[in-house]
């Protein structure tokens, strides 16, 4: 089968290709070839796949889309976006990226499929940032998109446009509600989100990290190893039972800091703990009060997405892919 | 204060615009300008407006939307729409205008916001199409939105576009989500809904109507009279309450198509409801089966919108407002 990545560059996308390109099959499937798109060129990952391309492409821009799968790609992963902080300092790069790019790529594969039958496998990244305070306890499947950035607003768009051109027959989509990632590799950023991470990845590392929040905030989580299980499993499943309503809020952990911090001290011990440095910030924590605590993804878990049920699980998972299993503390 | 009303020449913004026109006021403040858009010219109502311009004008064309906001109109009326039938058979029509039509409108107020502060208010047309089964008894206000149209898709889109302008301080926004209109006047056509208002429309004049389904469907109505209330309490009200949530979900009637009939009865009598001619048709029963059978509508009801609460009232008022008080039966 053909694949083609969208936001391979980026930290899930990457780990996607990785992952695909290393087991050389999809589903039980070989997998052919692999196109990896991104705004910069990604990596070409290491693997059993014959053929694999790279293209640095602004997914935006006239003819990117139809040159994207103009191979007629069988499942499409489509992960590139403007991230939340960007997308709101940004308000025309964010609609142009996150909005015309994904527009332009599902116009694309209907054109296509005016030549010649086709009906891809899509799978769509969005996230929480979907939802917007106030919030239930735990958000049921039915709650209302009302998100509160322009991120949010253009993943939800996303979402209506995938449910719309899925019950068209245009493409078989599968959109993913992603949860916040943790612990999310590579260097601390200035994300509001950033500190969820930043307590776990770099006392890990030896260094020190800020945590801005009370350690009773609430949030709900799963590691880039579930996330790339949702992806996975996103492109393989029956999407039969799925019905109309194709994009589903994924599985994840509802967890306060203080549990996050409780994990890392009963996996890699007090001496990492002890790095974490208390420095609350106001801004950081009202912005983070309108997140939500909790989703109950029961649709999900039905049809098969699994997550970590435990923080340590989290933990481990960082230690394992990012670490070679041992903390550098 | 200026006005501009998009949709001019549709059922609900014609009236609107007479409305207007005949008062010469909106919210107390003398209107000096009204101009009235469609993609036909719409009619120039009597009344005590100074200055009226029509325009026929396609929203989507480039430029018709800086060209329609040039006078720096302190409120909008957006009605403009690819009805639910045609958008559903036309594809990139049914986007084009309700989609790129909106998003053209939305933009243009953000560009001329850049050149001089402006953010007018910005009251827009959605719809219950915005909602797909399966539904609880009464859709309450934090309801998802899946919506199984094309029509019902641009809607919830133009309602997030919506929301997050708002939120930006780009215009002062309020959608509208408006329930099946009940008696449309005119003609019958071939809306799968068009029974809900023939079968009292048709006998009000002494004509025959089809009756598709059984008297046991139940769905959510408003008569024009209610709609265009909604419209000036939405252009006058103070959105301060209203918070980030900008999308609201009209009040209604709940009602059974036997309870139609009984109301027809009793305003009417017997004679009208021989007119009706039961001829189930599976297709349309299919279609409607789909369709909110209540919607809560609690905080538009709590912000001061207000709809019939029985059929009595929905019978009358087409009675008064189309037919000058008198039956043709």
């Amino acid at each position: 089968m053909k694949l083609l990545v969208i936001g391979a560059a980026g930290m899930i996308g990457a780990r996607l290709a990785a992952r695909i390109a290393a087991d050389g099959t999809l589903g039980g499937r070989p997998v052919e070839s692999m196109v990896l798109a991104d705004v910069v060129e990604p990596a070409r990952p290491e693997g059993a796949v014959p053929a694999i391309e790279t293209h640095a492409v602004d997914l935006s821009a006239p003819g990117s889309a139809a040159m994207l799968i103009a191979g007629r790609p069988d499942t499409i992963f489509h992960l590139a976006a403007i991230v939340s902080g960007e997308a709101e300092a940004d308000f025309e790069k964010g609609y142009r990226i996150n909005l015309d790019g994904t527009r332009d790529l599902f116009e694309a594969i209907r054109l296509a499929g005016r030549e010649a039958p086709y009906a891809p496998r899509v799978v769509f990244a969005s996230s929480i940032a979907v939802y917007g305070a106030p919030f239930p306890e735990a958000i049921p499947d039915d709650f209302a998109l009302t998100p509160l950035t322009s991120y949010g607003t253009q993943k939800a768009i996303g979402e209506l446009l995938l449910a719309d051109y899925s019950r068209r027959g245009i493409f078989d989509g599968i959109g993913l509600r992603l949860p916040t990632i943790c612990v999310r590799p590579g260097r601390p950023n200035k994300a509001a989100s950033g500190f969820f991470s930043n307590i776990l990845r770099e006392p890990m590392n030896g260094q020190e990290a800020v945590l801005p929040v009370s350690e009773e905030v609430r949030h709900f989580f799963a590691s880039p190893r579930a996330a790339i299980g949702f992806f996975l499993h996103a492109a393989t499943m029956d999407t039969g039972p799925v019905g109309p309503r194709r994009n589903l809020a994924m599985p994840g952990l509802s967890a306060t800091v203080g549990e996050e911090i409780e994990a890392l001290r009963r996996i890699v011990g007090e001496k990492a703990v002890k790095l974490i440095r208390r420095e609350p910030d106001e801004t950081i924590a009202r912005i983070v009060s309108g997140w939500a605590p909790d989703v109950s993804a029961d649709r999900a878990r039905v049809l098969g997405f699994k997550a970590e049920t435990t923080f340590d699980e989290i933990v481990r998972a960082h230690l394992e892919d990012e670490l070679g299993g041992v903390a550098k503390v």
